[in-house]
């Protein structure tokens, strides 16, 4: 059984060593942990395979996303720009009055909780992007093991706790949990200062609201639920031959367990796909994360089959095999716009694993309002269109991005990279705040702005000293800066 | 009685053509209505004096900056730094697989509803802070008006409303609502994207919980309470022969109706302060709020004053007129910190109102250790030290800046700047989250960030496009540029 008092104590108490650790020191302790991870890659893919079902080439890729996420988050903190140090210096002539010497700069907000995912065992797990982003950021880390990869999590969180510990990290900054009610016990306690989650909107939602119903509330950052629509004009479908192909390549990566698996495609009422069942039949079956998340796809799929007015273009297969693993290929739909929005209830919801519905709309100038109707909150939109199209879609366009993280112009919303620029978490469900997950931007979620007033400098943060020791970005505001926005009517 | 449906569906209706407004033009819009709150200021301050107690110097400041901080926001706009523009060129060679062309900006969250407070009738109320942020970010703002300056909140929001309708800003930007059950209906609406508040604890936590408990969540940006610890070193008492005299001004002014008061000055046991009565002794008597405030504080009075162990220095006055308004004179005590830490049910809660208490500690050394667990969450803590304390005073520093939004050294948390590196929110009470609701950085609680992936230069908002348009600051990362992170350990 875990101890979640000593968890939580040992935490608490590397908050102030961790976030004083100077960032090449955190950092080589980042990349340390990523060549310890890819030193053990081979191995660690062995147990993850056998746990997971996901295949090797997956499997492969995720190492080295996970890996090379650690080493990004090393350079983000090496180069500071993520502590927005702004520094305002006296100025007895501003224009509310006289302005004392002002420095501001984000800070580790102290011990997170990370919630894994099942169906990245590496990305979104143990070692994974919120991990890497609270690590980098400061926070010491307790990581709630998924327990569809018990023996992974397990393995994973040795090699990352040993490296971080060789690489002189403070004891308490790295601990693993199991069970649900030690995540929960953990998520409750006064030490814990934020969550993070990936996973279902029924789970995170359930601790979305026991963060926040805290004595103490801490901010929850979950990534629930996405469908992540698809559309395609009537030029698009007629200039992309691969448009098929690459749409069932989308749903049927990784079994469709992907947050960002297109589960809506829609093309015009007349336009002519080819043979969908054709573009299905070559990919064989695969394995479902676990028993549980097989018994959840076929229910959900019985009830998009079941629905009035749906089309079958590609049946797939659901098959249970001895040890209640559920192997699958995938199963493709189609409806009509109004069928689809006769029954929302039945076919709207996400459903985890490689189903998907194209839905044949009539009218191309409706799908904004359709779309504001149907989606929302997703983390991607995904728009097909040809440069003649350009003045028809812009609203379609407004519309995806004001309901969705990401909006993508051609591909498909599978595949997210981890860059400067990603953001992976938009309106509800798709996450509990409109914070990413995935890429650089992630570790603002935790850090807190405490700004400095007056402080002599051999008592200020190193950041926002004169000398700037760790030469950070500082955006800095002399004396009679802003007087112009006393004329600023003229100005502008 | 206010329509909500009405309320909400004009605001909803505004987000898009608010959100596509360019810079130039919302910057005017709120220079506009600056410049018609300075036109209106002398009948907007006879109305504010007859309304709330405060004095004309105190808000004649506040219009200052009040109007000071919409032309600050103006700038903020038109800068465009506030977008946090990144563009990562597509990168095939990109170590994690090929990256797009990925670009990423923050969006306007949509309308927001903000409670206007009670104490700052301009600054924190219908135009205050809270409203120039969410206007500045482009949100259609729904201003609850508080009760206590009704006549203000509707002068004030037609000056405003006007100006911006002057300004050619859609229909439905600004609206002003009244009532209590009127806030709390919009705060449910599932069209309401963010909210914003200053006040109790009380009621900003039940506001918060209503917030997180909609079927669809929204961030609700609560400043509540705050006690503002105080900290002077024997040898800071020694040398400052007006720390008394300053400690009681900021304690009496506003009636230390301010969140910022410093509600506890801790000082060596055995320091000389001087006649404290006699400091408090000039000080006249001032009405507060309103009768409610001014019940509350002579029942939270009567608790401090019944507190065993808690010795008087000066009693102050406590009178209700005939109109049942409360005048008031500041009430100081002084406790040993054994007493504080004895009958911290009774003396650690805020005193809305001048009350602070004096505490007396044996022990230097032992106060980072008392901070910590005593104020868990304050919006400022202030540190007296000389140059020969620095050693010393470093575990206290930390201390203070783990639990608080802003340190000072030296001078009074009370006058708040609004500048680029103001923070104005800590770890709850003080704030539901820790974001700051003074200052530049207000700005990005009502922003999210959206990505575009692939997009042609045609479809792309302004901000990302390669011809910059507004000429924004963008952060480019050219292919290639993150390649070293592949050798990051070599590097660091």
């Amino acid at each position: 059984m875990t101890d979640i008092e000593t968890v939580a104590r040992r935490a608490a108490a590397a908050a102030a060593p961790f976030a004083e650790t100077v960032p090449r020191e955190r950092a080589a302790a980042l990349v340390a942990a990523a060549d310890a991870l890819d030193a053990a890659a081979e191995e660690l893919i062995a147990v993850a395979i056998r746990e997971t079902g996901l295949t090797e080439p997956r499997l492969t890729g995720e190492v080295r996303r996970t890996t090379g996420q650690l080493r990004l988050f090393a350079e983000v903190v090496v180069d500071g720009g993520y502590l927005d140090v702004r520094i305002d210096e006296p100025d007895p002539d501003y224009a509310i009055g006289p302005r004392p010497d002002l420095r501001r700069m984000l800070e580790p907000v102290g011990p997170v909780l990370n919630f894994a995912a099942s169906n990245f065992p590496f990305a979104f797990s143990v070692a994974g992007g919120d991990s890497a982003s609270a690590l980098a950021a400061g926070c010491p880390l307790i990581v709630k093991a998924h327990s569809g990869h018990p023996e992974l999590s397990r393995r994973t969180g040795e090699v990352v706790a040993s490296a971080l510990a060789a690489a002189g990290m403070p004891d308490g900054v790295f601990q693993l949990v199991e069970g649900q009610q030690a995540g929960v016990d953990l998520l409750r306690d006064d030490r814990i200062r934020a969550g993070a989650f990936t996973g279902s909107t029924r789970v995170g939602r359930m601790l979305a609201d026991i963060a926040a119903s805290r004595p103490r509330p801490i901010p929850f950052y979950g990534e629930l639920g996405s469908v992540n629509p698809v559309y395609a004009t009537a030029a698009a479908v007629a200039s992309e031959p691969d448009l098929v192909a690459g749409f069932v390549a989308s749903v049927a990566g990784s079994a469709g367990q992907l947050c960002t698996k297109p589960g809506f495609l829609f093309v015009p009422a007349g336009a002519d796909l080819g043979d969908v069942a054709a573009a299905v039949a070559e990919t064989g079956e695969h394995r479902l994360l676990n028993p549980g998340i097989g018994r959840g796809y076929a229910q959900r799929r019985g009830t998009v089959l079941a629905a009035p007015g749906v089309r079958v273009l590609a049946e797939g297969v659901v098959r249970v095999d001895d040890a209640d693993q559920c192997w699958v290929t995938p199963t493709l739909v189609e409806v009509d716009l109004d069928t689809l929005l006769a029954h929302r209830d039945e076919l709207l919801e996400e459903s985890f694993g490689p189903l998907s519905v194209i839905v044949r709309y009539p009218d191309a100038a409706a799908l904004p309002a359709v779309h504001r109707d149907l989606f929302g909150g997703n983390l991607t939109s995904t728009l097909h269109a040809t440069d003649a199209d350009t003045d028809t879609v812009r609203e379609l366009v407004q519309a995806l991005a004001a309901t969705s993280g990401r909006v993508l112009f051609g591909g498909w919303p599978t595949g997210v990279s981890v860059t400067s620029a990603m953001q992976h978490g938009g309106p509800f469900p798709a996450t509990t705040t409109d914070a990413t997950s995935v890429g650089t931007a992630a570790i603002t979620r935790f850090l807190r702005g405490v700004a400095y007033q007056n402080a002599p400098q051999a008592l200020l943060p190193a950041p926002l000293r004169d000398d700037n020791p760790w030469r950070v970005p500082q955006q800095r505001r002399a004396a009679g800066a802003s007087q112009r926005w006393g004329s600023l009517t003229g100005a502008i």
